[in-house]
């Protein structure tokens, strides 16, 4: 089969169709994006070697289990053993024994099948497309931050970052009850979250007064994204960092301690709750795709990635993707 | 009255003796410590100039409500406004319009006599003698980490820093219930961590083992702690950040982000709960006094502080501290 394979560089390579384990499902990707952890594990992030990529929809095509055949899949990209106490405790994604699909010890799903445990699987409702199925591996970690806080119906929260990610967290946030406001720095994204009826604000040293907002999430991708939210933060406020980076961050710790602010970092989440929550009709993912490249221009799609005003690229192993 | 003068340098004054305004008390201070904030004061941190200090002991003797006069009290360092939205959930402490006694706009207690608001006081029961009650306010500090997490009886946690802050937070944790270690550059500390039953390592590179500990405070004070406390930490675990200093504090952000960690900023604390700590006989405060001078040698007692391994320093303003 094709696979976008990464081994110092990405290239296209023919490589053998996976089989399966037990419990173990084979799926046929349909579509798959392209997140900014790829463009990380590109700059040697991990020590990643093998097929790339970690966001997909796809279909059951073998299996052990008759009853996933043929089935419309989305999956959870940390594969756990099952046995620590990290894993009895519902927390496999952080089992030090994980591979995770894409980025640590296990092939990604840029190629035309991959395998993934029945437990990783979640199968995708009727109404939701492809497109937008695609989107449950960041939308689940948008959502992530409900999981890891109160959010009190009316609170005054920002995104700090325009992209991707920013603008799925902005969503999700809003339709959990906050006033949300989106705080980049590219006209055209921002236009995107006011048709969302999200507050906007452009990203500026003299913009927004300090300690405005109850909760800040830091979703920038750059070191200057956190200095930046710890400002906004109120006193004992949390900022959420989705953030990370190559740079180490750096911060005030007079400001920190004094004003008792919690940095919480946040990262993959519940893909029952990002399927719930496309399936609710109130998150819109369909405007974030850019572009849809088939899986043999990936490394075209990467280079539009890098060099092209866009959010989500997505590629297309399979010819027909629904939806 | 004699007074610890700060103004881009330390000096013993002779200055007007305070008079209590509406609602306030003057106190007699019978002990003050020296605490690492004052310092970092010394060194220009929140631009204070005035009477340095603001951890005391003290009698009332002074006060338009005569139920007070004669009191032993101790005080909350914040005077807050008391009608802003901080003030009104509890949190004066936050309050943007707060002066702090010795560090923002108001004077300290290095001196004879100071004036606090009778909303600051507490009485100091009969059985703390000054030598202890001088603890309210650090020890105060220590205990508010229990006011930001619940702690899980025989959890394992660890206090980085074997200083005077280090040793308070790692009695109280351990009195809360947790399985608690020390982890310190100076033996003769260690060596009183252990006397009180608590575990110690020395703090070296290749020392303790990754993720080992839920719960870790950072109190040595030193840039490489927080990197050291988030090594520390099992994912998901809370690093509270006690430490404040003048270089910027850095993380990477991939670790932080991966494993979910909580960073939070830990500050002043509930007076009442320490006062109740120091009644129960299970915070042993005692052993941390290195050396009490008279208040007229605060500039020696500055520069034993500085060139002397030690622990609290105190001063007494007054002939005769109790107990």
């Amino acid at each position: 089969m094709k696979a976008l394979w990464f081994d110092r560089e990405l290239a296209l390579r023919e490589v053998p169709k996976p089989r399966p384990d037990a419990g173990e499902a084979l799926i046929q990707v349909a579509l798959a994006g392209l997140c900014d952890t790829d463009l990380q594990v590109l700059r040697g992030y991990s020590n990643f070697r093998g097929i790339l990529g970690h966001e997909f929809v796809g279909r059951v095509v073998e299996c052990e289990r008759p009853e996933w055949l043929g089935k419309r899949v989305v999956g959870e990209i940390n594969v756990a053993c099952g046995a620590c106490d990290w894993c009895r405790r519902g927390l496999g994604r952080h089992c030090p024994h994980r591979t995770v699909a894409g980025i640590v010890n296990r092939p990604g799903v840029f190629a035309e099948f991959v395998t993934l445990p029945l437990a990783n699987l979640h199968e995708v409702p009727e109404s939701i497309p492809d497109h937008a199925a695609v989107f449950a591996e960041p939308l689940a970690a948008a959502a992530e931050i409900l999981e890891q806080m109160r959010l009190e119906s009316g609170v005054a929260a920002a995104v700090l970052g325009d992209g991707k990610l920013g603008l799925l967290v902005a969503q999700v946030l809003r339709h959990a009850g906050a006033q949300e406001t989106v705080v980049g720095k590219h006209g055209w994204k921002l236009d995107l979250a006011r048709r969302w009826g999200l507050q906007t604000a452009e990203a500026k040293a003299a913009g927004l007064a300090p300690a405005g907002f109850a909760i800040v999430v830091e979703a920038t991708g750059s070191p200057t994204g956190l200095e930046e939210a710890l400002r906004l933060v109120q006193p004992r406020g949390p900022v959420v960092m989705k953030s990370t980076f190559r740079e180490m961050a750096h911060f005030d710790t007079a400001q920190f301690v004094v004003n008792e602010l919690t940095l919480l970092g946040s990262r993959c989440g519940n893909f029952a709750v990002a399927l719930a929550l496309l399936e609710s009709g109130h998150i819109d993912v369909l405007p974030l795709i850019s572009k849809t490249f088939p899986l043999e221009q990936g490394l075209e799609a990467f280079e539009y990635l890098r060099t092209n005003p866009c959010l989500k690229i997505l590629l297309a192993p399979a010819p027909t993707p629904r939806g």
